[in-house]
């Protein structure tokens, strides 16, 4: 080890380095500066995807500028009432309109499905969802974002992100049985934490891969988003070929990996022939613990499935332990098949048999429980889940009590109705005869429409789908009274909630837009249409954590929002913001927001072009006769999207004047 | 024929007579008077089973007195949150409590799960769904009631019914390819209506009987509900006995006929062999037409379930049909298996697979969308059926589009995108080989526990579980004001709404009271908090109509409610009505209605003394000045219930008083 190494003089590169370079058109890759990455792939599900749809629309597209978009139905599977049959008609019409492929409902969950039929390595992709990130198993560079900025990239425009630090994980050795792939990030989490990879990307590499296939590397890449990761990587090597081999696509296998003598700017280390059986407690996907010091609690119910757990393997193991015994008279033990093909699959072997005869309950194939569609626990008993998340109450069910572990934990638990390190489950581990070649079958996936055909789609809106509203531009001058006053960390979910009443407005604005802020003021939605002319909000320290969801900025700009001027901004929401035309404002010193009541009518003079040309400016509170000072951060192509009304008339505008 | 016939001289007898007259009590067969039967067996599902176990707690009841009762869990099975998890919950730990069959939510519709485990010729049985009558393919006596009829049959009371005319139904000859028992019943509903078996058991015999399984007649006798039959009725011989061999249960066979000679009240005759593939066009089950005259129908959802086409054969020909083929892009193809075993079945023969190949959503075993649970389609758009029913809106979407139809005509309009008669589908009538004997698994049905550990269960109730109230003996003199002056034809839906919001809270009086009469009057449950004493509804003709919810009864109970004054009532309500301890009183004179306000105070003076000695009695209106005569059409047995507070009272003080 006497070779120099260091970024300055080393040419050697890690993957991540490599899938960044060949796809960057602006900026370098020195951690926290803005790059912009061209995009390659596209993912949407049907719960973010109907506003992705309108958004393609306001924009004017006329087609998908990308190589591969897929819009997939996998989260409102449910269909209470006539909401989500009208969004899968509409993200029909919409994907044959504007040329994207269309995986219908029952098809299967869209990263495990993504990745079988779609995911090539070397290829960038963004994806409204936040496990978009699973396709990295393939040595795809895939990022979680908002909406707006698939739709942008469907539009064929790059991506913006800060540059993050790259995390190599080395692995060695190998996997006892019993011990999975869902153990390994259970183990990253145990050790780092839900916020352990924060504007870092985790690139795995080392010797241990050669004992992980493909899918087990989804299983780890997925719940990067756990870490906090922007994204995970792993190299495309033996193991990818394979599995493209299997799902009949081998052409489309690129050796990838980073360079032997890589360097990175974290480094970690996991021996698997050390890890055992681990479980995160209620309710943080971080509370892990070794299954055998919680083994013996009680248990009504455990599920199986999701994009955490998606693989025809982690079924198959699940049916060879539960083979010719019956699971616990007091355990409801759900089955959720991550996709057709797997269920073909399963089927096929004989595993969808054996999991019926001992008693499982097979659900159609899609997120299901995973996102709190259906599958919610009583109250105060526990469910083992191989999901992603145990956030309190994503189930359903309030006061839940969810626990996140492996497919081999979760049937063990089954047989004896209590929580069972799979290793104390008294039998032998199983040999799994996998089949070499998937069922393929892509019937269910419909092929974009010819561009001349496509052209001639009209969509097919419902009832429930709104067409994006029409945002004016920011006028030259604001005076709006103060419409409500927020505390520190108002989340998103405060501004525009989530839950089984409101999800389903999620392609209707105006509907929608009647829950604005209602967990904090009942009125807020009603006192707004006495304000026409629009409206301010002030808030405390950290505005709008929590969820990406745009809906936080697009709804009550919907009701007249035009300023909210706040202590601090959490980062994603201040950009949605920014996008949909809502000015962020904060105080220079924040001790001037006591002074500001409920109804002040405050005055902003020559707003625009006072962004334009200064980072700060005056705020005149007319009702009590007092003048304070607030700045923004707003870049200066920021500013020209919120002068626009947001970054959709803008660039409407744009195209208009081509 | 010169033999002379006639009710008077002949001895021979039907088969609903022999029936009847093997399990009377009380009365004689002449139709029109009040029989007492004793109860073999009784089914209970989860939507109304929850009220029957707090009846049978608030009975005090120590053990069932029946040979068998089942609880199923099979209605609430999407646990969008945490309710229906803890009805399942509680339903599990009655039926342990109380010596009760549990049928784990998964393991099946109740009526197929019935007949398949459960069922055996000569018996009788009550159950607290509509379809209940189901079980009359094996030549039980087999009626739906209300949830107290039930909870009374399981504590050993006798069911109380008015005899039923005798319908009989002659079949002949053999029914062509491509056609199958569901067009038997819906020609039925062609000839005869939605009404045309009211007052009436419909007792199928002939040699057209020996073309048609147990599970084909189980098609049949289930639809009889739709035909407003008390219930329906078939021989229980080889067919039967080839059922219950294949279920592992050949001892329970016992040969059951009518009398060669034996006459009916009415008689029809069905020529099978004349019989065309047939449908029932939306929104009701006797809008029947041939498939032919409306092929061509574009549709969006083809839907293969249900207790109208449960059996292994109505899937497997699904499959068969579908098999190597690809069901139409447009369409969502969705399969509900009725029951574990049935899904066992189809997966061992392999028509799991090719359903999944096809394109199939395959949904967990149980009711689902045909008890608007999920699977609700989007407006205007067609969806095809195998359910029982398609009334407006019971699919969960406003402005529905339902078609009932067979199996073959589903599937072969999945196929193509349009109703399609199978006749047309252009492929050879398929040979379909099914498996000797069923997939017998009894693990998700847990037994009954031995009387002594049964007595220590504690029931578990969750925060949904409230136990049912306590209602008060009716007070000797009742002054109280008008809260609601309805119109004619109110119907249960409109006094306790069923629908997502509501069907959750059917175990909870108390919150599902905040519901009563919302739909006519949003403040009632407010105003009635005001009149802690008790207050009086006055209701036009035919008050009451509709479903035979008890909960129309319990909740407005529940808010005070002591007396209804009505111009007249619908049958089953006044049942409940009095059966729950509400007095049901009949203007004398109409008009008299119009000179009643709301919130005008009715004194009526001694009216548990009038009740039990008189027909008519006084009314008098203080704030007007007026008084006016009612009448009450209760039985004694009817009035000591309504002076005791309801049936409920009075048994549990009978039972104190042992």
């Amino acid at each position: 080890m006497d070779e120099p190494r260091g970024k300055e003089i080393s040419v050697a590169r890690n993957l991540a380095h490599k899938l960044i370079a060949s796809h960057l058109v602006d900026g370098d890759l020195s951690a926290g500066a803005e790059i912009s990455l061209t995009i390659d792939q596209t993912l949407t599900q049907d719960a973010t995807g109907t506003l992705v749809m309108q958004e393609l629309e306001a924009l004017g597209l006329s087609r998908a500028r990308t190589e591969i978009s897929v819009q997939y139905v996998d989260h409102n599977l449910l269909q209470t009432d006539e909401k989500n049959a009208e969004d899968h008609e509409f993200l029909r019409s919409a994907s044959r309109r504007y040329g994207l492929w269309f995986s219908k409902p029952g098809n299967g969950v869209s990263h495990p499905t993504h990745m079988q039929r779609f995911g090539v390595p070397g290829k960038t992709m963004v994806g409204s969802d936040s496990h978009t990130c699973a396709a990295g198993s393939l040595g795809m560079l895939a990022i979680g974002v908002g909406g707006l900025e698939v739709a942008l990239a469907i539009a064929g425009q790059p991506l913006r992100v800060r540059m993050p630090e790259i995390w190599g994980v080395q692995l060695t050795g190998e996997l006892p049985h019993w011990v999975s792939a869902k153990d390994v990030v259970l183990e990253m989490l145990r050790r780092h934490g839900v916020s352990g990879g924060v504007n870092r990307i985790i690139e795995y590499h080392g010797p241990g891969l050669a004992g992980l296939t493909a899918m087990d590397r989804h299983v780890i890449a997925n719940m990067g988003a756990e870490l906090g990761a922007t994204t995970t990587v792993f190299p495309a090597d033996s193991a990818v070929r394979e599995f493209l081999r299997a799902e009949g696509r081998e052409d489309d296998f690129l050796e990838l990996a980073a360079d032997t003598d890589a360097s990175y700017d974290v480094e970690d280390h996991i021996d698997l022939s050390a890890l055992e059986p681990l479980i995160a407690r209620p309710s943080a996907p971080d509370n892990v613990v070794p299954v055998r010091e919680v083994a013996g609690t009680e248990v009504s119910q455990v599920v199986i499935g999701s994009s955490a757990n998606p693989g025809l393997r982690d079924f198959a193991i699940a049916a060879a332990m539960v083979r010719g015994r019956q699971t616990h008279h007091a355990v409801s033990f759900d089955i959720n098949p991550t996709s057709r093909e797997i269920l073909e699959d399963l089927t096929r072997m004989g595993a969808t048999f054996e999991l019926i005869a001992a008693g499982a309950r097979i659900h159609q194939s899609g997120c299901m429980g995973c996102i709190g569609m259906g599958q919610a626990p009583a109250v105060g008993s526990n469910s083992l889940r191989t999901f992603p998340r145990n956030f309190p109450g994503r189930s359903g069910t309030r006061e839940d009590s969810v626990w996140l572990c492996s497919p081999e934990t979760a049937a063990a638990s089954a047989l004896t109705g209590m929580i069972t390190d799979p290793r104390d489950a008294d039998q032998d581990y199983p040999e799994l005869a996998l089949p070499d070649h998937a069922s393929v079958n892509t019937a269910m996936l419909v092929r974009p429409l010819p561009e001349e055909q496509a052209r001639a789609v009209e969509l097919v809106k419902g009832p429930n789908i709104s067409a994006l509203p029409d945002f004016p531009p920011l006028p030259a001058r604001v005076e709006a009274p103060v419409l409500l006053k927020a505390g520190d960390h108002v989340s998103t979910d405060e501004i525009s909630p989530a839950g089984a009443r409101a999800l389903p407005l999620r392609s209707n604005i105006p509907a929608l837009a009647e829950h604005t802020f209602t967990r904090i003021d009942t009125d807020y939605p009603t006192r707004t249409r006495s304000h026409p002319d629009g409206h301010i909000v002030v808030g405390g320290h950290n505005y709008g954590q929590g969820s990406s969801r745009e809906h936080a900025a697009i709804t009550p700009r919907f009701l007249g929002l035009q300023v909210v001027i706040a202590k601090s901004f959490a980062r994603i929401h201040w950009q949605n913001l920014a996008n949909f035309g809502i000015v962020p404002l904060e105080f220079t010193d924040p001790d001037d927001y006591d002074d500001i009541a409920v109804d002040d009518a405050l005055l902003i003079d020559d707003l625009r072009n006072r962004l334009s040309t200064a980072d700060e400016l005056d705020v005149r509170n007319t009702t009590r006769d007092r003048t304070f000072r607030v700045r923004h951060r707003l870049s200066p192509r920021q500013v020209e999207a919120v002068i626009a009304g947001g970054v959709i008339p803008l660039l409407a505008s744009r195209a208009s004047n081509d």
